[in-house]
């Protein structure tokens, strides 16, 4: 498995001062998954610890975990699962309620999209607080599935969303860290 | 490559009546993918007339063409751009408006996304009416792409989307196709 060191990823995120408000720096992957090397990079080293793990789904959050999930789920041979925002499943859905700085918002999985005792593998871009990985996990749970660890590329460690998602006895692997400034 | 049928894909798609309104039967593809031998082999067969040709990138159509776009680009071994609704690139875009039955939309990428001369294979769920493709088609060309192909997994061929984009010049590959009833 050709691997690149996670100092290559970095170096390919953007990082873009004041947005979406000021004091906020957002941290961009397109630029890394623009570069052919980067996206291969980024892919290999997001699947590596689940390689030979039983897993029978991997779920990524709407949209950029999207770009994500269907490749690492391609490559680790299961199936993908989409986490949505409200109101953009065409089936039955089930849905959570999230908290975020103000206001609240909505996750969505179809129904019937994981069964009982379905091991699981959250994927997303980035992790900041944790209030949308911790609304998908509970969705997936309650459907019946085990979450059994959560991947990202991107974590904000000062924003302690990791060491949420670990409280929650799910493996959490991330890639490259980001501190505030 | 361990290539499947078309017909184990199109097996794998549910068809939903009257949504997202009456008289429209919807073709939701998360029951396709979401199958771990449908989802290799929707990519398989999504990239097979590409392996060798000389593509610099993946675009997707957010949302469900992330979850396709970005394993293509990884199985050929180029970058991926996300092709997004309006408002959701963090950094300077450009947008291109298109007619909707009622209304207008809009898709944006960012300004630096492709270069002069990049060569694009353009990635969707499903075609229909070609609105949303011809918009995304018509950014990429106005950032100096050469858009060159465009592949999806279903084809709704009374709609015409598809003949309006090969009439464009750009190879067209999809790998299923329902009628209207």
């Amino acid at each position: 498995m050709n691997v690149r060191s996670n100092t290559d990823i970095k170096s390919l995120i953007r990082s873009i001062p004041d947005y979406p408000k000021p004091g906020i720096i957002f941290r961009d992957v397109t630029t890394l998954f623009a570069n052919a090397r980067g996206l291969r990079a980024t892919i290999d080293e997001l699947i590596w610890p689940f390689i030979g793990e039983q897993i029978d789904y991997v779920a990524g959050i709407e949209a950029r975990g999207f770009i994500l999930g269907g490749a690492v789920a391609r490559e680790l041979g299961v199936g993908f699962v989409p986490i949505r925002k409200k109101g953009k499943l065409p089936w039955k859905t089930i849905g959570k309620e999230y908290q975020l700085e103000y206001g609240v918002d909505t996750v969505e999985i179809h129904a019937d999209a994981v069964g009982r005792g379905d091991r699981i593998l959250l994927v997303d871009d980035l992790i900041a607080t944790g209030g949308t990985a911790t609304a998908a996990i509970e969705l997936l749970q309650e459907s019946g599935g085990e979450v059994v660890a959560a991947a990202f590329v991107v974590d904000l460690p000062f924003l302690k969303g990791a060491d949420r998602i670990a409280a929650r006895g799910l493996k959490v692997h991330t890639l490259v860290a980001f501190e505030g400034e």
